[in-house]
């Protein structure tokens, strides 16, 4: 049976595709996806969803949008990564599919209280609408299966020296949701930088021949070019697929047990997830973290999916 | 016309005579009462509004439970201060008066919106619901006409050497509300250190002769008590009321512009409200602080509300 | 028989008296003047000490110059209180007092370790030679008898909303010095602003009718303009000598036991004095705290030696 | 001609490499041994310099110890990994070399002003002395070339997970180094890693045959131990000789320039030093970091030091 999931994601050229992964994958039935400011600001994030499942056909999952800046420290976007639209790359046109007239958090509360089993978060962007889930509706806890969430680093960031972007725009609510008691799996860039974009993965992208691929593969050209240009990757990583990879089959995503506490304080270091690997802190274990990627098994159902929602165009 | 208020609030001995203040006074007129944990767990907050207002005949305003925990750090009661109930003192028979089946929040949210003129927020308790509020509904922002704080200090804490227990409870709440760009007034202990129930003012309420005068007398009993054990006050100071009397009469406290910053990176500071008197930060003013309290025309005020609602029982 | 003490300044107005009040005082035996960086650089608080040395005929105490900035971050002076020389005001001629050509540090130790008894060291500056002197020779504690300063303070302070100007200027100086273990006596800004220079005050120095008491006069009128410009001060408190006072007589100044921590982490607070007058923070006492001043007695001691060395001069 | 050098260590297993390199290479010339409290307490580490020294034959380096305690904050030793002893394994009798009656810093300071030429500081330690020279000995930064120490990471730490132990026992120390202006190259964990004492390492220095050899190979086989123990590893990192190698020939390991700030305030990730490998805080660049070990290189120089020492013996 397939889990059911809600996707929270900020799209972003990644995003995306962990959108089409969601949506196109039968290990997961996505119930509904949520937007937040990140990547870009909250009406982009959300134009750029409702784009993306226009082009794949993906009509029946409900969207909508959350918090427009992060809970604490004003929203800083990832304009140099993602472009003026947020997803820059393809061209789109007017989208059909039309997010809910619901606050993220409500449609998020509602799922998840309306679902007879509990539910999965899987949360691709800055954790402020997963903070304000907790915090306004206490008793939503119950109805939440686990969180497997892309964001944070067991090594360096990529937004600063030290914090992954996610974590870097809204450390309070990573705060709040690695300390939240619930089960939370970190999928973060020491295993999404595995997830690379080469030119064979392209090339298979290219092979399937259809509309979705081919705008799936410009999304890649231009964030390919972003990371050559900014990071001098040869190709440019694919960080939250791995998050939906991770639900879809454990296997993918290799964890270890791990306390993970978010810096909210240093000069140079906030939004660090700083990862106890050995044991140095004497902190309790409070996530899963990714550490290894079975790069093989997770393109071969990244291609599957974006096959199986393209050939239903 | 009196002032539309929303008084939010976690009584509590000051904030229990600050419901009467702002029930029984005619230059304002109390809209709702919000309940929020702080002086102690908000399900004891919420009894105790519902306690107090049983107690002064106030029927026709509605009161509604809000968070149980701060943004982001655990809670901390003050047992210490106001008891095991959070209004130790007098005996509360079963209140008739209910709490509606609505979430702080959204209490203020409707009634915000739903008011014809801007509406002051009086909050007198951490302020982890005004700062939900902001972020939830961030549209709520232009139904506010300002808020009228009690918290912080321009001096020392009294929960910490540098903290106020509003402002050390949610540092993270209070950074919001003062950085939130609407007007803010605060009502520190300097000043509500000012408001010290000394017996001639015990003896005043004595001499109303009413049942709600009398359960008045005990509360104060009770906090005279309290601060004479815990910091050797000879008369026990009624913080919450301050902010009530300043929407009431703006004369009664006599307020400064300045800058306030809430310290939440301090080892031994967090939760300090950092007020620039003197323009030494560089900062631009985003607050209205009180250092001065008319103390005269403030107990008048009180003792009439008390009456009047003492009468009416 | 006269308290040996070591004076580590960085005149400065008051530190200016400080010195004549050490040097004609009988009740202490002033073995040693030291200078740092801080009202103005080393150089200039070094020639200062000479300057008022030479002016009251102090030609048999040793002068050094220590440290020209602080321990760990970048030295901030205090130009516009004190003007461009540091002590502005009354024109000096060439001084005729020399330093010595030994750094404070090794001065200082030299002496502590040649005194047959125990040594107060009387810091009224930032306390970067201190620390360097406990750093450099952890011997040296155990000649030391006290650590008397002018620093800090249980309110507000003169350099940010939380701080004092020799805290602000080296943290972690403070810091080492209130957590060596010796015993501290700190006299902060709460009593320092007790020590008025008012207009009775004023006309005792000019009735002494010394060049002295005319150079302290004029010290006195530059530091009221000061104090008057930037705080509305109706007359300037006069810091430093508050802490040789201390050693004088312990009632001139009345302390409470307590435990201080030095802010170094906060955002809007580094620096500040954290003073535990109610023990909320569960640390053990670790200074004496200065709480209030006998104005009478203060004011007697210095005018005493003013005249006692003008009368020599 | 060869590199004048002195070498500032808390012997400790791998500076105890580091000073037979230092000794042993002719490509350097080790004018100065000084010693600090770090792996163990200083009396211990100093001890272990002049047990290595006498192993060595090394008799004409001055040995001074240094600081007890870092600047600020209680000292942190590691018995855990380098014993009780700090330096446990071999088995040593008395050293025949003697330490000097001498500050470490006074020490440093004749040595580096007595030098016709500026010469090269090698801290393999907490940076206590080198820090307390540059505050103590403003004019020391003139005679010093570069400051080429081992300490810091690129990546994770190893006493926290953001902090390498040298920065973690001394923070404030490497602060003040890291912004002295001076040149500093930093030779960190990420490339220390790569220093493995793998078995084919252990089989040279066996072949050597020396009883120097033999020390050595004890040595490594105890610290062989520690770093399976406490992380895992199959072969110990050598990490204090990089530094060294460092200077006695650049190529042996890569670095690049790069903004490096240490991190005094954090929560999780004090002493983490923030190295910007991709300009994102627009800070200067203060330092060159390894990045890269010619491993063949690097042994072939520790072989070859350690047999032309235990040759001589």
């Amino acid at each position: 049976m397939p889990v059911p999931i809600i996707l929270d994601c900020d799209p972003g050229h990644d995003d995306a595709i962990a959108i089409l992964l969601a949506a196109g994958d039968p290990a997961v039935d996505l119930l509904a996806i949520t937007t937040v400011a990140g990547n870009q600001v909250v009406e982009k994030t959300t134009l750029n969803a409702r784009r993306i499942c226009t082009a794949a056909g993906i009509t029946d999952v409900p969207i909508a949008a959350g918090c427009a800046r992060p809970l604490v420290q004003p929203l800083y976007v990832a304009d140099d990564v993602h472009g003026e639209s947020g997803m820059d790359g393809p061209s789109f046109g007017e989208p059909t599919v039309d997010a809910v007239a619901e606050h993220a958090v409500d449609l998020m509360y509602r799922t998840l209280t309306g679902h007879p089993e509990p539910v999965t978060l899987v949360p691709t962007a800055p954790l402020t609408n997963v903070a304000l889930l907790l915090t306004r509706h206490p008793d939503a806890a119950a109805h939440i299966r686990e969180i497997v969430l892309m964001g944070g680093s067991t090594e360096r960031g990529n937004r600063t020296p030290a914090a992954e972007f996610n974590m870097f725009v809204d450390p309070e609510a990573a705060d709040i949701v690695f300390r939240s008691g619930l089960p939370v799996t970190m999928c973060g860039l020491n295993v999404s930088h595995q997830a690379l974009v080469t030119p064979e993965v392209l090339a298979r992208l290219d092979g399937l021949g259809t509309d979705l691929a081919r705008i799936c593969a410009e999304l890649m050209t231009f964030f390919a070019a972003t990371y050559r240009r900014l990071w001098g990757f040869a190709a440019p990583p694919l960080h939250d697929p791995v998050a939906v990879a991770r639900v879809i089959d454990p296997e993918i995503v290799r964890c270890v047990d791990a306390s993970v506490a978010v810096e909210l304080r240093g000069e140079y270091t906030r939004g660090a997830t700083v990862v106890d690997l050995h044991q140095y802190l004497d902190r309790p274990v409070n996530a899963k973290v990714a550490v290894g990627l079975d790069q093989e098994r997770f393109w071969d159902r990244v291609i599957d999916a974006v096959d199986r929602l393209g050939a239903r165009g």
